[in-house]
């Protein structure tokens, strides 16, 4: 049994201890928080009842060491930056839920998060966690960059079709349709239910910190630049993300390639879902699990390429994924505590 | 005082209903049924309680022309055709908020919905119904085709801009979110709330009978040919559009062009709004109301140029612009009736 | 055209806006705020667009003493007191939609809202503002305490019932399910989407405010004293409210009685609406309106009753309400500006 | 491993397999479906992909008895009654979660039921299938009769109050508000999106076929007869059921023993949480889980005790209960399989 530790209080947190705290395989010794020091996890959060006796204490890199071979860091971005150094260097995994290690260029990361890299030499080994796409560095890795939400749906539908040199580099939309969990669990005028409920609307048009972490993962797919708008919005909903992509394909290729692509890609994977012609990813079908759902289709009048992916955003978009990583981290199967069928109804 | 006939008791009825029994200027004499004849209005609907004393009737041509001036065909297609062609004939002012006028092109018709179109004839003379576009044409028609909700929704932002020769005629792309209410009040598996609370899809993906629609009135205002992909996703609310629409800048032309065209095209328009550089279209803030917001941005890295709208799918995609149409053809003041405000919260 | 005024910009602000800015009767001239002072409505409140230039300003009493002829006062307790009694003083007449003069007994008001009452004098003037249970009263007032939500669609139902001897006045149960709403436009955790939606839980157990208001009502008709226990609970819906009452028939009352009397207290009234037996209110019926729906069964096995009504909270149980008193004081015809319809779908 | 079958193919029926899939005790062998025989169950409900390859099959008692030592039955009323005699005759462990097997008097089914009870005589041997108050009797018994969703959640805290003599046996009032899975997956327009959505509404009042059934199991506790009002009303999520119940405190008995009631009856049990003095339960923290969690409180001014208690319908209200029967019956540890905790958010 592995002890692990979690850094933070937020929903990615709350749904680590969902997915972790019946497991056999670890041991939740730990949990911090900036808010709720002295605070019950189950008093935070009701659903853990007296299934956890776990209290919030502050973030204390020693306790960590001592107390923990694995770690979790669910924070804003920026926090986790000096915490991983500390924590690699004790000989520890992490895997950090924030954005910190997810963009190899400290420049861009400057320049979207406004703070300046504390770690930038942690860049080079902090492995982008989607286990499908990066198992082998993953296994042997001491610090993952857990993908966004966003990310994570863009990128499984679109790498494998960037890497076999299918679809044209430039034109690409990824238009993307996002629950409410995303966001978090702080206050917000947008987080309001009246603000949310029975509406849509976009956001963070053209400045959205996940575009540049897709760019990226698709740059390195494409070996190349890659040219690439992204559009998020809110939907009435907690959990989970749609997103719908938008692609030219190259000379020569048509649907029939793409979809050879994405199951060549995905084949053999318990997680991803290669829908057949037809047949649409829904997020109702992958809710609450680590299931992935793709489908495509070719534009009958033009060699446009629609793509569409379903993921749940807390889960495969955060929790799920770390869990994953981590069980590849620790040797430990890499399913194990993720057989989660989506909720429905 | 003009007394006016609903055919049918769908949701588009029931909306034609809510905003036409406060009106001083209509009389509803009629409204018939297939499924309910019979039936009181205030059974099916009990929100109009005793406001109403209509009963559901069977639909029959001379009730229709012995009783009323205009009349709003609420019907699914192909049942318009016979209908309307009689009706125009007595001299009666139609507007179908159907499909059956829609489409200039009686082969696209018959490709699209499976069926001979029995009145070719009024095809060339059918108004195309968005008032802020073909004002003149509608004051002067006797038959308005009533546009489509996601119609109205991509129509609105976009032709404006190709008329202005802003934007390349290929690669526009047309990513819709919708209310459920627009696929009507009948029992469908995709209709439950199982099915569509907590969750989103895209549906009708390359065969959506709106896509014809979209493209013949974006041809006509770039007087040539249009690529344009669209793709209409159901997401969980009863009510509203959304519509993110992508187009590639023509060269030489910005954001800056693209804003002032639209804002040239909807000068002085009540309903339409414009909102400025860096707000979005929210479909609360149209709901149930006859209001249009638009927005856009070009992409910093590109010449992509995003562009949104919002509409209230049930009210500006159907039943208030129906009645703005008729307002325009029987001569009353245009906004009558229709100043109801967004509904928020 | 009475020039009217509006002190808060809350929802109830916001929904009178709605209701208030399309009618002719009156001119909105003066908006107050405590946090968005300089701010426009239509910032504030996108769905007004160019429709008000109105912008907020301080709470002023000689602003709207020289600008307003009636006032609404939307403001959290305590904040009307001192405010109402200038403006009355100054001949304006009010509708407070707080709580300030809601309870008769300053005592009781102190118990509950931890406040002292600086304008007891006002409570006996004030008229508890349900126009079908008080019209000639408030046609005569110059105060009027707008009914809280919960106690609008708890007397409704009960008050008729109290009067005519026809229900015990032991074991009055009210059990209420209200909309998000009615909790305001701040951040709360209890407003979050996430925390709201797909869920539903009681909450001010025992404690809620609206208990003594409801009880005063009850007892004002029982001219005795009444025992009642509320209990509200928190559904995923921005608006509506439905109460459920449980009471007992007095010796020899039966349900027929029950419907009998509040057929007679309600006869004629355009907007309540006793449905017929075996049909039950829905909120969807009477959505964004000024109806009321009230409907009524004996337990077979028993003599308990249970009388349901539905409103729309910020609608009937506030702002609508507010109109219907206003327009009562100021000589305009009752209905004028809430002839809306339930909103369905 | 024990083998298992499912007959039927809803809503119940589809959480069973997301609750026996992963299980290491169970194999699922059988599945049958009166609609979709031949059907994929992944065809049917897309989220179990390719992690079972079950196809419906038609009912067959014979194909039942030599493929399965249990049996869990889903379907309508009337159709498990012949069904269960032949399995139960021929040795198999049966969880019934229809209604055939929850009223000891075959009267009492004819009259709520309208059909005959063909099975009389496994009436007075099936267990009423809740655990925690029945769990001797499930350990030896063949014939569950799982039970309903409302009652499991007015059951659950009313009956160890009655069974102490805490509480008056008149006036009993039940007031459930339900998700909408309850009505299942057949299309109904109730269940339609746009019905449901953004309002409330009371349903099968004084007809409900849960209340003879809740009124059974409190006599039972009570020994005695018991007066109770069951009233459900429908609310807008998918899951989860709140009961509020409303009772009178026996002559000398006060909320601190209903309190120590409930913890002595639920003392050590993993699933019942009793919440303490200020804290309600919320169906967002049993979501998609077997817990259970309960309050109370005494009014201030009366010998009111208002008792609330929230579950999942669909989990604890129906199949994971039923597999914690069958844990039961077939010497399987009785949380195994159950440990999933309530999905928040």
């Amino acid at each position: 049994m592995k002890r692990v530790g979690i850094v933070g209080d937020g929903y990615t947190a709350a749904e680590l201890l969902r997915l972790l705290l019946p497991m056999d395989e670890y041991d939740v010794t730990y949990i911090s928080s900036a808010d709720n020091i002295g605070t019950a996890v189950s008093a935070l959060y009701p659903q853990f009842g007296d299934m956890t006796q776990l209290v919030c204490e502050p973030t204390a890199t020693e306790a960590i060491i001592s107390r923990c071979d694995g770690v979790f860091l669910a924070l804003p971005h920026g926090q986790s930056m000096p915490l991983a150094a500390a924590l690699i260097e004790a000989g520890l995994y992490c895997v950090d839920l924030g954005a910190d290690f997810r963009l190899r260029d400290a420049g861009l990361y400057r320049s979207y998060y406004e703070l300046e890299h504390t770690a930038p030499e942690l860049l080079s080994t902090a492995v982008y966690g989607i286990p499908e796409l990066y198992r082998e560095q993953i296994a042997v890795a001491r610090l993952i960059a857990n993908p966004g939400c966003f990310p994570t749906s863009a990128i499984m539908p679109l790498v494998p079709l960037l890497a076999a040199g299918l679809i044209e580099h430039k034109g690409i939309i990824v238009d993307s349709k996002s629950g409410v969990s995303g966001a978090g669990r702080g206050m917000k005028e947008t987080s309001h239910y009246c603000n949310v409920n029975e509406g849509v609307h976009p956001y963070g048009v053209g400045t959205h910190r996940h575009a540049p972490e897709i760019r990226q993962q698709l740059e390195l797919a494409a070996a190349g630049s890659v040219q690439m708008v992204f559009t998020p919005h809110l939907i009435p909903m907690s959990r989970g993300i749609l997103t719908t992509t938008y692609s030219y394909l190259a000379d020569g290729a048509n649907e029939g390639d793409a979809r050879a692509a994405l199951a060549q890609a995905y084949k053999g994977e318990y997680f991803v879902h290669l829908l057949p012609p037809g047949q649409w990813p829904h997020t109702r079908w992958v809710y609450a699990s680590n299931h992935v759902q793709i489908s495509l289709a070719q534009d009958k009048d033009s060699h446009i390429l629609t793509a569409v992916c379903a993921i749940d955003n807390l889960c495969r978009g955060a929790s799920a994924q770390a869990v994953q990583n981590m069980n590849l981290m620790l040797g430990i199967p890499e399913r194990r505590g993720l057989e989660l069928i989506g909720l429905y109804p």
